[in-house]
């Protein structure tokens, strides 16, 4: 570690503190960005397969200006009449099912699930929220207790209850195909039915549609529909949190819920939404948000001003205009390939899972038990950061890699990963 | 109403519902906002005299050119290290006591809010907290139980007791000077001695130390210091809500907290910090932070960004550089004379109360029963905007006229305002 970094870290630590989290052993101290680069004091380039965030690249011009334009006409809060929170709303909605026709809009990922919670509960007069037993969705009070991941105060939560996350790599009791499907969905009924013993009633069940914290899953066959039909049945609602693989990541559709038939009654939206910039949002039944409007006041004075607007609009212009989609589909088709014949070649990937731009790379020591390797994953995320290229790790056992790099990620781009990989998997 | 405004809320009603939040009779369209000046979409121009969020001024050149500066340079999340969230820490916590020594970052008001509850619980082990039987502090779900003023969940609040707004204007028992502040901090001990009783262990006192939301009250002589040593006493923090008044506005202090000797154990910032950029913060003793970083990751995706922190560094640039507590009071003094005078010509007028450009002015009734002019306040303040000149009202009667302007606000304004009032009032 040089001098810089060290000097960086010491007023680090005594000024935001030596808990706030850092990526790699040996941090990196980042100045610039573009596209999908970022570059560090020295100028040196590493190649982002990490940040979902920048969507449309780092620093992308086109969002940038509408950034400046709008920053310097107008930013004012909601309670007066704008056009842009219209426009927005709109071509927001737009990109859903018809019966997901209105829109609310915060800053935070965290906020756009605390308003899909408190939405849910009263609405459904429920409490009751089902959500996985390796699950993140912020960080306020209510939604850390959510967290079964890794929130502390997920450990005390009364009114949630876990299912096991569905896998179909380390598959429950050894099942596959529909029978496993079916599993995972009674592990959902179950935990309504554990409710309804101890009197809680259901508010919803609140899933990443990729349980893309979980680790990208394969979801097994079947499993969706069925246990959105027991939360149904139960009177609860299903909330897709889309904070991190929406607005096209996944490349078939825009949205991870449309992999399925199922449809949710509240979506949330965050992360890439401003490329950003803070914007989060939820997209609802009108319905359920007039409900929740007669319930009481809610007011974010942040949430949907016109430079936020402005900025979402200049997104959704990027992703249509530089068919982001598409590329998505072709490059993360090639990046899939790619891994799929890494995999081959190195005992210790057991499993390649990949969703348009999004894939996870499971390290296990042995392939028949799967055990993690999340001490070689741990050694191969610092030896890419090494070479010039961003992933990071996650999963229970720390060992699934995880790369969602900038949307405008070119085969070129691909190549370079795929290269640094295969030389990383041979020095480990 | 015009057919442009009739179709905006049409679109607005069925985009994002008719309860979103809306100012007066005939809703503003605004279109552009400059200084202490917003625009409509006939380009008539209106005095704003409400905003503190735009704090330096709508569209402040120096803060549009740092947010351009940065946002075309690098935007990133905080696990990379990176200079400007330890150059904005640094300056931000210079402005505080020496034990207030580190600064954690997020996106609104309500996420701090959220981070002193979850640090103040974690930190004292108990889960009690005191606020006043008028306060509004966000919109999450555990801080909206604290919202005793209007949020639903307030009312089944379990962990939250109440005390009587510190209000020497309606004062308790009909006391005054040092007996009232005595009477109000006995309150406090009397909520203490409540959960006590029910065997729950306080985490702490939070208020906003003007008291904004309850009125921006002229508190009791002593009241503060005494309820904190009460608070102290049973193991609690003193958690300072400054989201409302902090930086400067008061002009005296750049925070509301430094008018009284109590030095709180958490401060949360937010609304003026970015000038309407999505910034918030806490500042607090370092030991606090520390514990809470032992407890559990926190993690704020867009939270203390490079962009975030070198707006929030242009609004301090500006504060200094134009020097708006200077200004804050020799133009906040010419407003609070103006007040009393109107105050001498119109019996409507019960109360004024001034702290910096901070103006609350109370309608009553009758100035013995002081019983609230809920109905004239409102009809005051939509006569003011037909007259161009924006203001709004608060208080549990609705009858208290809230005033707040962004900072570079001068006595040809102030004489503007006046006017208006005098003219308004002479109407009403």
């Amino acid at each position: 570690m040089n001098a810089r970094t060290t000097e960086l870290l010491e007023r680090r630590y005594r000024l935001i503190g030596k808990r706030a989290p850092l990526f790699y052993d040996e941090p990196l101290h980042v100045v610039r960005g573009e596209g999908v680069w970022l570059y560090d004091a020295d100028d040196r380039q590493y190649l982002d397969v990490y940040n979902n965030v920048p969507h449309v690249g780092h620093c992308h011009p086109h969002v940038v200006a509408a950034l400046t334009r709008q920053a310097s006409m107008l930013n004012v809060h909601t309670r007066y009449l704008n056009e842009n929170i219209l426009e927005y709303a709109a071509r927001l909605i737009s990109k859903f099912d018809d019966s997901l026709s209105m829109a609310m809009f915060a800053c935070t990922g965290s906020e756009a699930n605390e308003i899909a919670l408190r939405m849910a509960r009263h609405c459904t007069g429920g409490a009751g929220i089902i959500v996985t037993d390796f699950a993140y969705h912020g960080n306020t009070t209510a939604v850390a207790e959510l967290g079964s991941a890794f929130m502390p105060e997920a450990r005390y939560a009364k009114n949630v209850k876990i299912f096991p996350i569905p896998d179909s790599y380390r598959a429950l009791d050894g099942l596959s195909g529909d029978a496993l499907g079916e599993a995972y969905a009674d592990r959902v009924a179950q935990a309504i039915a554990e409710f309804e013993n101890e009197g809680v009633k259901l508010a919803g069940l609140l899933i990443c549609p990729e349980f893309a914290n979980e680790g990208l899953l394969n979801v097994p066959a079947g499993f969706l529909n069925k246990a959105v039909a027991h939360v149904r049945r139960a009177g609860g609602l299903y909330i897709a949190d889309e904070i991190q693989g929406g607005f096209g990541r996944t490349g078939r559709h825009w949205w991870g819920h449309q992999w399925d038939g199922a449809i949710p009654d509240i979506v949330t939206l965050g992360k890439p939404m401003g490329n950003g910039h803070p914007i989060s949002g939820v997209v609802a039944r009108a319905d359920l948000i007039d409900a929740f409007g007669e319930y009481g006041m809610y007011f974010n004075t942040f949430g949907g001003n016109p430079v936020s607007c402005a900025v979402g609009m200049a997104v959704l212009d990027v992703i249509e205009g530089e068919k982001l989609l598409e590329n998505a589909i072709a490059v993360g088709g090639y990046v899939a390939d790619g891994l799929r014949r890494l995999q081959t070649k190195y005992d210790l990937i057991g499993d390649v899972r990949a969703k348009g731009l999004f894939f996870a790379v499971e390290l296990v020591a042995d392939r028949v038990s799967k055990e993690p390797a999340g001490g070689q994953a741990g050694r191969l995320v610092n030896a890419m950061r090494q070479k010039g290229v961003l992933i990071s790790r996650i999963g229970r056992g720390d060992n699934i890699l995880k790369m969602r790099p900038p949307m405008p990620f070119s085969k070129d781009h691909a190549h370079l990963l795929l290269s640094a990989l295969d030389e990383c998997f041979a020095e480990l």
